[in-house]
């Protein structure tokens, strides 16, 4: 126990032909000290076009994090307390990759299987689909319709027992792209935050461009009619006509919304002497929110993604550290937000949720926005960023 | 057993995680009463592109129906006595629909796992592909190549000892549609009919338009030369220019003929007081036939499949009942064949085979069908629908 | 044993529902004398892209044979004593099909599985992505992409002991394609070779087109800075304007090479009285070599792609008999490289794969292929074959 204090399971190799499938691990199993509550769970899921996908589920404190590995790492939900961090989707299924066309539609697949709280966009190209440079491009790129390779689960065994879920998913294309994807997500039983930290590996001997957007989305309970959002942020501006028109009213959450749709907003972060920029969304009586800082070397843009239509339509908001912003990347080179990743070398983004519930959590949070953008106007400009 | 008169097993659903897998169970097993003939068998497929696919067979007395919940609840065929009801496609596998692409081949890859006797078109839209207000539409609609995610079993443990199949399968895509579809097949140890209700629903709080056409169809042995087709209609019109040069021929059908291609007509239903129109394939000696029945308040309009070309390319007839004809969606505004269906509304289906075995099954359909056309002429336009 | 001299074995099967999944057997298991080497392997892979292929594995003598029997039966590699023939793709995975979107990228998605030795490019059609009389061709056709209905493996039980793995795959489209691919790979524990004969019946009542490519692509250790090839051919034109600049040193290749990219070099076979032509690649010391003997009957062009870039790119050289060059199929028709195969018939495709490991027998091939091509002069034409 001295020598190895931590647990470490692979819970899935396509290198080492590991695959688990259906499982689940206590404490005790994982070699924690008893009342130590932590636990993994691995279903199988089945029906539908969610046949063969896997739902990873891990218990860390009051946390219950559900991971999707078939869907790129992707993280379906969380509940901490009584209090669920993701939304609804008319998208009910968790659905298998092999079962997107990415392509259909004009491009518009991917939306065959939106439904997460943690949807990565990305890496090849993220944003609206639409041709660029002669090549077409899908709505947000591959990565989430990617299955990973690997899956390994590090539990430290000592406080703060740390659980750490680490990924692999591979992006590949002969001749175009040779990326590897390592993702960890990590949490603590005594903790509100998780983090997520992603390594994006270009393989190849040549530099490519890449785009990420971390489209990070929340309905009930916290969006509700009186939610606001909090940013430390440079500038806003609208990403087209219809969201200039709310451009007075982006921070306040109207109840599900008839006809409205979505508006979306674009923003230039303002990060903290350490590099973090930072948006809370917050519920009406400031007693639940979800917070999500981020790293601004690698993602300096967020989208606001206000789709507060009725609830059959999906009521969510998206909070959405990026490279870029969400138009179709044809768009992004004159804003520069087409950034390069070097041959054989790799990028790592940082997004960390607080995972909120209580006042002085929110409190905590709204007073350090405030003090982070300090006396920084957030500057409103009223055109959009770019004129489609 | 007075209390439960009816056998209920689920074999599928992603709710809660039950999927049967390969299982039989016989009439005893069922709870039934020695000698009523009934009993169900679901197989796993395995090799080439029907690896994953489910086939569940129901022996319902003199009938063996084969279902395919992996793709869209479809009727693969039906045996009755030895008579086969269905047909002999060059696709000899049960295509599961991840081996699928709709958009391939301009929007064709529908046709490659095309080999079912009841082939679901729909919901969104059915017809041949195209583009159509800016969307481009492929061959059919998405149902068809729609994984079951329940479906269930029900027999009645008392006479006439009903066995009803329950499937749903989601059409979903986040901001376009919200459908679920809920389908019936049932049918009773001494019928020779075999029953389909199904109920779209639009889980939506928009409305949206729909199109459905329930592509029935069928070859050898009921097809053959001298097989006459029987309909009670008010107007048969061609669908294109070649199916003009075969319109005083429509109902007769010949020996698989070599560079026949398609013929396709199109018929405006008449239903009897009950709201039910007909149509009956009989063979060359009228001692066997297959009647479908629906019902024109949601299904007004019946196209005629008559593609009796080479055995190795398809010797088959459709009897399709929909809500529009095969024409891309983009042709049928203007005939009024694009309904709506309102937002949290449903519309339901009916479709009735009739699966005769005796001349005196065929002669009663006939006469039947005779007795609903009365005095009323059926007015064969000449010109096609849409001129394309 | 006197009455059957033959062990056989139905590894997958789709009319009979057979499926052995992971299995092993050594040569007692299949029943030879003792100190026979040869053992058969199969996995079933998971993770990432490749979840639910299958890897069978041959060992039959000093030999290895890595086959895919899910992606069309291709040979991801093989090993011979300590020699690796294959290459090493960017691509790691063996991608199942159903992960694969042939239609992505403008018809290039294939290249997101490329990674074998031999990959079979065909069978409705072959070479670059484009549009051709109306029809979207995807880069190489379907059948690489299209999983295997039947697998089995026959050994025989007396002197040579020759292994033989056979395999059916269906390339079927209603209305459009009904071929059917028998594969035939065939091997014996004392001799350096590996057999292919693939027979493609043409099921429909019609005739239809088709081409074939034997994409057979060889990398480190054989492909290195001054490795060579040599060829019986009757005429070598470059592919584009790029490969002329190349046209000098085409048999000499370079070490991985920035930039380089790919040449392309079409060359019209000469072939032996018996109608094989040959190719050969040594190594820079001749100790090793791959030998792709080919029956120009069916195969009348060889292709030879150079893509000597970074060994992160994929450092590979491409040995490629054919019907046809590696231009969109529209191109071909004028070339004469469009061939037909009638109604009901079949055409039958050899390939053999020369092993070398030692100098004797780099040195005997070469000298064969010196003999073969006598005093018939190899006319280098300057002009690319297509003007693009």
């Amino acid at each position: 126990m001295t020598a190895n204090a931590t647990f470490t399971l692979t819970i899935l190799s396509s290198q080492h032909g590991i695959d688990l499938g259906n499982f689940q691990l206590n404490g005790a199993q994982l070699g924690l000290p008893e009342g130590v509550p932590i636990a993994v769970r691995q279903q199988c899921l089945v029906g539908g076009k969610q046949q063969g996908s896997r739902l990873l589920t891990l218990m860390v404190g009051d946390k219950e994090i559900r991971v999707v590995p078939t869907r790129g790492m992707a993280i379906l939900d969380v509940q901490r307390d009584q209090v669920r961090f993701g939304w609804d989707s008319p998208v009910t299924e968790v659905v298998h990759p092999s079962f997107i066309n990415q392509e259909s539609a004009g491009g518009l697949g991917w939306l065959d299987g939106f439904n997460e709280m943690l949807v990565r966009c990305g890496y090849q190209w993220a944003g609206h689909p639409g041709e660029d440079r002669g090549e077409f491009l899908t709505l947000h790129g591959r990565i989430q319709n990617t299955p990973a390779d690997e899956v390994i689960l590090e539990v430290d065994l000592t406080p703060p027992y740390q659980v750490r879920l680490r990924g692999r998913v591979d992006e590949k294309r002969f001749k175009f792209t040779n990326f590897a994807l390592h993702t960890c997500l990590s949490a603590a039983p005594d903790s509100p935050y998780l983090e997520v930290e992603d390594t994006l590996y270009n393989l190849a001997s040549y530099d490519n461009t890449y785009q990420a957007i971390y489209h990070n989305n929340f309905g009930t309970p916290i969006l509700q009619p009186g939610a606001r959002l909090h940013i430390t942020g440079k500038q806003i501006a609208p990403f087209n006509e219809y969201a200039g028109t709310g451009l007075e009213t982006w921070m306040t959450m109207p109840a599900p919304t008839q006809d409205f749709d979505e508006m979306v907003f674009n923003i230039e972060a303002l990060a903290d002497e350490e590099g973090t920029a930072y948006a809370l969304l917050e519920n009406a009586d400031q007693t639940q929110g979800i917070e999500v800082a981020y790293a601004v070397d690698t993602l300096p843009v967020l989208t606001l993604w206000k789709n507060v239509d009725t609830r059959e339509q999906g009521y969510v908001v998206g909070i959405e550290p990026g490279t870029s912003y969400a138009y179709n990347r044809r768009h992004q080179w004159d804003l520069g937000l087409v950034p390069t990743i070097p041959a054989k070398t790799s990028k790592v983004f940082k997004v960390r949720f607080g995972l909120f519930t209580s006042s002085q959590e929110v409190t905590a949070s709204r007073d350090n926005i405030v003090r982070v953008q300090g006396n920084q106007t957030l500057c409103v400009k009223t055109e959009p960023t770019v004129q489609l």
